[in-house]
């Protein structure tokens, strides 16, 4: 899969090697980024967008690129993230496939795809290579960073090892580390790829792949995206309609597997297999207790002026009471901590669809003195 | 995969065909069950018990069997279901592969197994043979109908179906039908069977079958038989050891990893993958409103003595709520509705597992006055 190169996407290559943070060596990574609006002469009115595993750094749409961007309605001029007001940088993670080096890229020197030799990725490699970014930006202290799912634990990884780099940080439906049931399903999902025979060892070529772990994949991801209870209310027992029904007498029979179906048919070469192993690996592997002996000791040295920690009590990936042991630990800290506990029955994807609860939210944050 | 047979099982064989809920025949099947205890003279004392989806009629121990059964702490003199006061039946549903006929049995007239060509079963047919296994042992009025699971629904059909036939219903982390939420994994399942070739459409060999399949449908169901809260206490982010770690650098890592693996191991073997497909469909395609027009109508013309209907905070396939509107709508429509919600963290199997939780309540139901 190549990437789509668009009008939009900058690119910043490192002038030399990147060191792993658990070992292992990229030469002369890139990391793709897009921004919107104009950073001021102060140079004191950037935030930063961590994204979650699969989005591109093409948060919204602009001249250059007019598609509808991944949080379109957060992010632009009167939006809640103001592109009238603040420079707003989203970056590629290390490790995807949107022009950011990744497994999926060429090791440059070999002149082969890394595949499986992409040595093992960690969010902290996101956040120190984004922070690189940054600096070359000419930013030293960001406004804020705003860091939704895997994007708020490589928000809190940023906040760990960069002290002093941020003002306010948006931690959104994420945790401190993942938990063993959120895991169990990245795991599961893992495992669905890696025992599709496409896979080849990882070794499958780019415009191949392995079709069906990654449908099935998709399958137990947007299990884990939404909630019950929006399932029951937008699906209840509703049959497929006989001439779509296809197959032998156990194919679709609900609308909630068609529903299934048709996004997972829309995943297909969205996303490189091994990348998403990779990514979905770094997410099991981040535990902010890293950053000092333990969750609270780590958190207990992050110091931003304001923090926002807002999470869905129908979050299955990250549950609520995670928000609550950030908002706690890091007001314990003596953080100035909102906390948000949002009643929404999107469950994990809420802040990508329940737009009217999210976006007061993240406005009143943006704008507090 | 041929069923063991074991001392304690007996068999009814229908004396001609039975015709399928939603239509086809079976030809003389056969019913697997296994008693416990002594029909009284007034036969008045007879408890059945429907099962889940995957247990044989081999609920405890016996001296003809004396291997554990699947509920042995419930089921046994002196337990909550006191066979030394109960004559207990528990059949082994039609379409299963213990002893009852199923996809996987030999269909009489062909000489051949039934394979795919085994009518679309429905948990009325499970209820409905059921009911002429209980007929054939001479009972006409049953003490109790006892199911959890799958087996509630198995239970509230017969209660539907068979009016005055039974005095009190248990009815345990089980609902009126099934919720897309459950269908969605439940489907994802029944893919994953599908999807590995092995299946070969149904037509794989008794001691073959998809065992890659299979072991992936188990991971599923494991994750949502349990509860996020029961892994973050057991496993939290505890990592399996070097020497266990095996294969290449996406292979097992954490605790709760190694904790599906060895249990999806385990799986493998025991259950006909073709019974799984129709048992899994059966429970996705009941919906107690097919008996009345609609849930409330449905469930209004049910008469029991007493219920208890029981289910669990953090049960995931079956929600509390669907318990909660089992028991206000029963008892609306006049019954006398025992209402127990369990605080448990070990969701759907609590039954199962959680047994100081779930014995007493049992234990009261049944020789409450």
């Amino acid at each position: 899969m190549l990437p789509k190169m668009t009008a939009a996407r900058k690119c910043y290559e490192f002038p030399g090697d990147y060191e792993m943070y658990r070992g292992g060596v990229l030469h002369k990574p890139v990391l793709a980024y897009e921004t919107w609006g104009t950073l001021n002469p102060e140079r004191d009115n950037a935030i930063v967008i961590f994204t979650g595993l699969s989005p591109s750094a093409h948060a919204t749409s602009s001249q250059e690129d007019p598609s509808p961007g991944w949080w379109e309605e957060m992010v632009g001029p009167s939006r809640p993230i103001d592109t009238r007001h603040f420079f707003v940088i989203c970056v590629n993670s290390l490790g995807s496939c949107f022009g950011s080096t990744g497994p999926a890229s060429v090791n440059p020197q070999t002149g082969e795809l890394y595949r499986l030799d992409f040595p093992v990725l960690a969010l902290e490699d996101v956040a120190i290579t984004a922070h690189e970014v940054i600096r070359h930006l000419g930013i030293e202290k960001l406004f804020g960073i705003v860091g939704p799912s895997m994007g708020g634990m490589t928000t809190l990884a940023y906040a760990a090892m960069f002290p002093g780099t941020y003002r306010r940080l948006a931690l959104i439906s994420t945790g401190p580390r993942s938990l063993p049931f959120a895991t169990a399903f990245r795991s599961l999902q893992r495992e669905l790829i890696r025992k599709d025979p496409d896979w080849q060892e990882g070794n499958y070529e780019p415009e191949a792949g392995p079709i069906q772990g990654m449908r099935l994949a998709r399958k137990v991801g947007m299990i884990t995206y939404r909630s019950a209870e929006e399932w029951e209310q937008r699906f209840g027992r509703e049959r497929v309609t006989q001439e779509r029904r296809a197959g032998d007498s156990f194919a679709l029979d609900f609308e909630v597997e068609s529903y299934l179906e048709s996004n997972a048919n829309k995943f297909i070469g969205q996303f490189d297999a091994n990348c998403y192993l990779y990514l979905s690996r770094a997410s099991d592997l981040f535990d902010i207790a890293e950053h000092g002996g333990c969750v609270d000791a780590a958190l207990g040295c992050i110091r931003a002026e304001q923090v926002l920690v807002v999470g869905v009590n129908t979050d299955l990936l990250f549950p609520l009471h995670q928000q609550q042991e950030l908002a706690d630990t890091l007001a314990a800290a003596g953080n100035s901590v909102r906390f948000e506990a949002l009643e929404s029955i999107q469950g994990h994807d809420s802040f990508l669809v329940d737009m009217d609860r999210f976006r007061p939210v993240i406005s009143q944050f943006l704008s507090a003195d």
